[in-house]
């Protein structure tokens, strides 16, 4: 199949005009803006004869009325907040022009569509609400609890606003399904640095994630002696240093790791901190590496208790690796090297996806296009033109290698 | 002279009454409950035939009608809020009790009592308001600019409330004095560790203190490799390090440096932080160990910089240790061998006090008891009643010595 690369681009242009923000998009869940290229969206997908419907929890899925091999393939159509235009929007106008393309080329099954809602998890429950309701993974009580985590009330609330109080929570027909795939910015700037086009994501890292508490004593930091002070601050410092020297030493080649949260409470300079605490976050695809580097975190955690001050682990998140289907891998590399000749690269995928969470249910692909530097969840977020089309046609022809049994 | 030590007693109890909060006080400058406190001194001044006055800023001063020789004594009033009973009103029971003990003696000459607005530094625009106006280094500028740090408004407005307005602030007339002596609980351990009664200070340390700024680059904790990371915390973390690292090497055997404000930018488990900030803090009295400690931390602010991110340092604070009178330590240690023989230390004090702004001004003398647990800025402070009436003897003897000629 070949996409209509002009049709695309107009495609994604339009959507950027809906709740733009500067260069970017400001599109949060639920918001009236959101809900504007929900309806759009439905509406493309009944005008090639899909069935559309936007679902109880703002999925929007297109079904194409056909018996033969249907492929499922989209996004989600949020933004984060005041970021870029691309994300998230790219896969769900690629999973269009391929369910286009199949309709025009007249093969028998077709492409049916989605677009997630909540992937970049604006409301608490889930860290992927919409794909997660559709594996059928989210109760009614993760509903009725889940909020806006920027103030903007409840889930429930904000989808009778939007119009979907009481719709029923469509669930995946695995049956039904030969395939998923998602197309994605990279997010990250492995592509463009090799002056790569199209990435083939190998699988998705799994998130393990910790809360590391330091219990000192606050005192008064000009009458305590260094000698005996407990300094929660300090036992916190060593303990970070302490990571930053050992992970290397056992990481794999693709591993990364960030403390990204610190506090120190008081927080007064003349108050030797008497409770500190830190997140500890660390990705990789491959369990053993992620068993080991947790192995040694809870050791040097350990290390750390040692010490003056009491220290103590928590564990936030341990998310499952998602690998990507073989067969598909090596679809989307044909398609690669017939557009993209020796511009492609296998790589796993360092951020989430709702891939990841269709991966276990049904054999799935994900791709990447370039971010250009390497930026995302910002407004500047952006991929060339060029690379957008290049990747359309190496998404829709893999597609189409998929749906007429030669991929 | 010997103190009465039931009636300092009765009075510091009686000051524990205003403001209670649990077994402390809550009376923060220019609070309804400070400007009880201040009027029962203001009146007990007068009782014994001192003309008293509170000035402009709060001060509270009771001069004694003689043109002997005089000493001055005193501390605060004010608490830190919800703090303790004792840190500032010791010292000024005992000035009290020195000026009646100097009346009831019938010597010539007597003690001017002196309790100083804001040594808690409640208000912006100077560390030690009070005795700063009473040495006469704060203009009528940061009076109008200095406001409440915890949003009680601006200090001219809440000195209006108190009836203040328009009150002359009183200088202090050098030439009227032999001695200032003030008395204040420890705040540290290191009496009580040693089974002591006693502190006669040598100097109160210099504070210096600076922020230290840190500039990555801003990114996602799943795509961004960790080669190409421009971290700010780790690189906060890494000069934190270095600090603790090579501080105890160069250091004085009673400096202490603190890090009690650290902030990492934008503070989420999968960004990597932008920006980070520390405040770092080191106290000692010897300029050349302050002067040491300060080319190291600039010497390892260069090294941080060498790295990734970009690294800038501000200077703060950079304050002058001051030292007591030689002459009066003597005259502490005299009184401290008659009534606490071989329980008594010289030893510097680590934190701030209004005699390090009048010390160079006048022969200045401080003098410390014991703080059970070290406790201080917090409402279990204490010191034992047996404690404080050891103090309260040893402070009114130095005083008469100093009065009669033969400290």
């Amino acid at each position: 199949m070949i996409a209509n690369t002009q049709r695309v681009l107009t495609d994604l242009h339009y959507l950027r005009s809906i709740g733009a923000y500067k260069t970017g998009v400001h599109r949060p869940t639920l918001s009236a803006d959101d809900m504007i290229a929900r309806k759009w969206l439905a509406d493309q997908l009944r005008a090639i004869g899909h069935t559309s419907t936007i679902d109880g929890i703002a999925n929007v899925y297109g079904r194409v009325p056909s018996d033969g091999p249907i492929v499922l393939a989209g996004s989600h159509i949020e933004s984060q907040n005041h970021a870029g235009w691309l994300d998230g929007a790219l896969g769900v106008v690629y999973a269009l022009e391929a369910a286009r393309v199949a309709k025009e080329t007249g093969l028998s099954g077709g492409v049916d569509v989605i677009a997630f809602a909540d992937e970049e998890s604006h409301f608490s429950g889930a860290s992927f609400l919409g794909s997660e309701s559709f594996a059928g993974d989210v109760s009614e009580e993760v509903m009725d609890g889940s909020v806006c985590r920027s103030g903007r009330g409840r889930l429930r609330d904000l989808l009778a606003d939007a119009g979907l109080a009481g719709r029923e929570r469509l669930k995946i027909e695995t049956d039904r399904y030969k395939a998923f795939f998602e197309a994605h910015i990279e997010q990250g700037q492995t592509l463009e640095t090799e002056d790569l086009k199209i990435g083939v994501v190998t699988s998705i890292v799994a998130i393990w994630q910790y809360r590391i508490t330091f219990k000192g004593i606050q005192n008064h930091a000009g009458t305590t002696k260094m000698a005996i002070r407990r300094d929660a601050g300090k036992a916190l410092m060593g303990l970070w240093h302490r990571i930053e020297e050992e992970f290397p030493n056992i990481c794999g080649p693709h591993s990364v790791w960030t403390v990204g949260h610190v506090s120190i409470s008081p927080g007064q300079p003349s108050i030797i901190p008497g409770c500190a605490e830190m997140i500890v976050q660390f990705r990789d695809a491959e369990p053993a590496t992620l068993d080991r580097l947790k192995a040694k975190l809870y050791e040097l955690v350990r290390e750390a208790d040692d010490g003056p001050c009491a220290v103590t682990i928590e564990v936030m998140g341990e998310s499952t690796p998602a690998h990507m289907s073989k067969a598909l891998q090596s679809t989307l590399i044909d398609a690669a090297r017939t557009h993209a000749p020796d511009k492609w690269l296998v790589m796993p995928s360092g951020a989430g996806h709702d891939a990841q969470v269709i991966a276990p249910l049904i054999p799935s692909a994900m791709m990447f296009v370039p971010s250009i530097g390497g930026i995302s969840h910002h407004w500047t977020e952006n991929t060339s033109d060029k690379d957008i089309a290049l990747g359309a046609q190496v998404f829709v022809d893999a597609i189409g290698r998929v749906l007429s049994g030669s991929g």
